[in-house]
């Protein structure tokens, strides 16, 4: 079962080597007149013993009471997130849909974060939207309601919620309403805002506010209004249409934010007067990333369904602050496992470079924690020209997430791969046997407030969390590494 | 420079041999114990020497006149279908725009053809015609004005338009008027009627006439409203996104229609009312194919453009009536030269099969023309499901038309492809001489007028009438079969 560690194995008439291992073993059978080809192998569980018969411990297995629970229990969660079918059923100022924003409460992107340790553009945003909301008239004011302690901060993902970037959502902001018809259950994402300055950035100047003013009194009312009379619409339909089109549904959303625009136009223009519906038509059109935050939401329905069964190792969420990477798994509930925020390899935009780049931010890897986004990326070759490297290498992403899911999605095919489903279910076991971290692709944000995305990118997960979240499966289960 | 006729060519250790050639000559390698692999080798010009020694004559040569010419006729000719950029500016009655239908004519798709010649649909999609502009009240009345002579038949691309599958176009019909700004030049086509019973198809039943009539009052005048109060939609822009979303522009229009919908829907908006731009929106929603006709008028400004030019051994017009499939080529004028309509290898909705089928039909063989349609499969995986095949063999039609074109069009790009261009400029010369037919991706039309599309697939165009082009290619040009 385990390959062989370090030494090189001959092969063919005895001139070709394959070298698994250290480089130095190479050298023996170079020096024999041998081609030696380096292998990109690393031992199971980063070589970490213990780590290594935990996974093994929690390996499917009819025989073992552990080994048919794990079994089952992901089955159940695959199972949830493939079926889901999210519906965009409204858009409601979030304090009516979201408890916890009943008073002057804060959600942010990520795992928990006090306020000191907040990365720049989550402080931006923070300010931006307590101006918003009314609470402070300037960015002084603000500032000191948060250091009196009068500003309550919590996750987005604690509460139904995800958010692109600092992922900051304040009662007064329209949210959109999500709910996954097959488990009944509901998820919530601001609107998007567009390109430029915005406010999940961290920009709070009067073009950002005068923005959310107008999103909060025009664009969720009309949506709203579109979506009672005109009925629900299908994003499942046409997440699984877009990524036939070249999306990932993450980074490119061409594709589903114009099926998305086609779909509502007719009863917009029926329920809502002219000059409305038209700087509506017009804010849809400028803004090629429209359709981002209904994935994000539809995804967290998806896989807030598979959370919390007992017994999985089915990841539910990935995200990020800037400051920290958080994950939650299905097994091991409200708990996040976390490590630093990862640097982003990516493509920048002129005049900024990798000093500029916040470290990764945002809810918007719940769409690769579904399966889609960066793991779809063989799909949607022209993604590259936007965060780089090759259609080659994007096909390369999604074979390699293969290898760390549970399923495939029948429902969400890539013609490029023979109509295959998006590789979907991270399974903790698999990240921390074979050492490959989920790829995420996502934009890079301005370390400093306001200036808003800088470029685009490929970020890896950090694995420290998937290995620490193993090691709570491990005990939530009763299973040590000694042999049972 | 020809490779070995007829031998098997034996290599690596005299054990694999290649076989080109008859399957007879592979025996005698097999009989001693090699493995043959035949190969999809045909030897140049079908064999036909007076035929090689003509596309010989023809090559680009800067040493000798001829050769000269043809290479400097063919650079301009595909610079104007490269820098064509087609502009949507107009939707008009077609007798406002194309002179030809000044009294009792009627256009028609593909060569010329009289009415005792043509095929059922289009026999059905002219009584249709003949009903809608009221010259009879029923379909005997009118089959007595054709046998009358009273109605004059000519083929849409001697007058500027072209017309999918029957591509009738009478004169009270909306044409879009597609500008290419580049040179000037104008083409048109009628507005897609969406699947189902259609015209285009040869039914001519009330509810054909009825949406014939909607869209001559009122969504050809909606849609010169959006595009004089808006101003003119870029067809090449559209395109150009739509071959990175997916779609080939010939029978995969979903991307294209998404965005053109999405461009004009504010414009709609502000200036149409809302009950009639809501009916608008509504048939946009219905109907992925609606971009069909746009890309169509598109590809004819580009091609015209690139008509004329004296030496031009570059391909202008594929077109088929049902009955013939004609080309026209750059330098040999108005002339066309015709071969049987090839039947279509494709899949067929259930019920029918290939003995329904009607040969290939309609001018949408532009699109392929053009180098996108069929040419631009490979970025179209998802299209197989519809045409037949694997995305592999998409890829494979769009390389081998590499072949036989003269130049990638560089802002025609296919990320999976590497953001290759789309293979442009079909070289008559390649073509004669390779004999590798143009793939042209299509519908299949019932051969009964007014049962409509019964499946889609794959066409090949017939070779002959390529190789009756070169011959008088080089009468045109004095060339003889004999050296220099």
């Amino acid at each position: 079962m385990t390959p062989p560690r370090g030494t090189a194995a001959i092969f063919r008439d005895g001139v070709h080597a394959l070298n698994v291992g250290l480089a130095a073993f190479a050298e023996p059978p170079r020096a024999h007149g041998a081609t030696v080809t380096p292998l990109a192998w690393r031992p199971p569980a980063s070589g970490d013993r213990e780590l290594g018969l935990l996974v093994a411990r929690l390996e499917d297995d009819p025989d073992d009471p552990i080994g048919a629970r794990v079994r089952v229990a992901n089955e159940s969660a695959v199972a949830r997130i493939v079926g889901a079918r999210p519906m965009l059923v409204d858009v409601r100022p979030a304090r009516e849909v979201i408890a916890a924003l009943a008073g002057r409460t804060i959600l942010h992107a990520g795992p928990p974060i006090d306020w000191a340790r907040m990365c720049g553009p989550v402080q931006g945003a923070v300010i931006g939207a307590i101006l918003f909301e009314g609470w402070a008239s300037n960015a002084d004011t603000a500032r000191g309601l948060i250091d009196a302690g009068a500003i309550t901060f919590a996750p987005c993902h604690e509460h139904g919620a995800v958010g692109p970037m600092a992922g900051i959502v304040s009662p007064s902001m329209p949210v959109v309403v999500v709910e996954n018809v097959t488990a009944g259950n509901r998820a919530f994402a601001t609107l998007n805002e567009g390109l430029g300055r915005a406010l999940r950035f961290g920009a709070y100047d009067a073009s950002v506010l005068d923005r959310l003013r107008w999103m909060a009194e025009t664009l969720g009312p009309a949506l709203a209004r579109v979506l009672a009379r005109g009925g629900p619409i299908d994003l499942k339909r046409i997440t699984a249409q877009a990524l036939q089109m070249g999306d990932e549904c993450h980074n490119r959303n061409v594709a589903a934010t114009s099926l998305f625009t086609r779909a509502i136009a007719p009863a917009l223009t029926r329920n809502v007067d002219g000059p409305t519906a038209a700087t509506v038509l017009e804010f849809l059109l400028a803004n090629d990333h429209f359709f981002l935050n209904l994935s994000m939401a539809a995804c967290k329905t998806a896989l807030d369904a598979a959370h919390g069964v007992n017994g999985s190792t089915v990841v539910t969420a990935m995200a990020r602050n800037g400051v920290e990477f958080g994950i939650r798994v299905s097994g091991t509930g409200a708990r996040w496992f976390t490590d630093p925020a990862p640097v982003i390899d990516g493509l920048y935009f002129p005049g900024y470079g990798p000093a500029d780049a916040n470290p990764d931010l945002g809810d918007s890897a719940i769409t690769e924690t579904a399966g889609i986004g960066g793991f779809a990326m063989g799909g949607a070759p022209a993604i590259v020209r936007f965060v780089g490297g090759t259609p080659a290498e994007a096909v390369g992403y999604t074979r390699a997430m293969y290898g760390i899911t549970l399923t495939r999605n029948p429902e969400y095919t890539l013609p490029a791969l023979g109509f295959a489903g998006t590789p979907t279910g991270i399974d903790l076991r698999r990240v921390v046997e074979s050492g490959v971290a989920p790829v995420i692709n996502t934009g890079i944000a301005h370390r400093e407030p306001g200036v808003g995305q800088i470029g685009a990118g490929i970020a890896r997960a950090p694995l420290d969390c998937f290995a620490a979240a193993l090691r709570a499966m491990a005990i939530e289960l009763g299973v040590t590494a000694s042999p049972a």
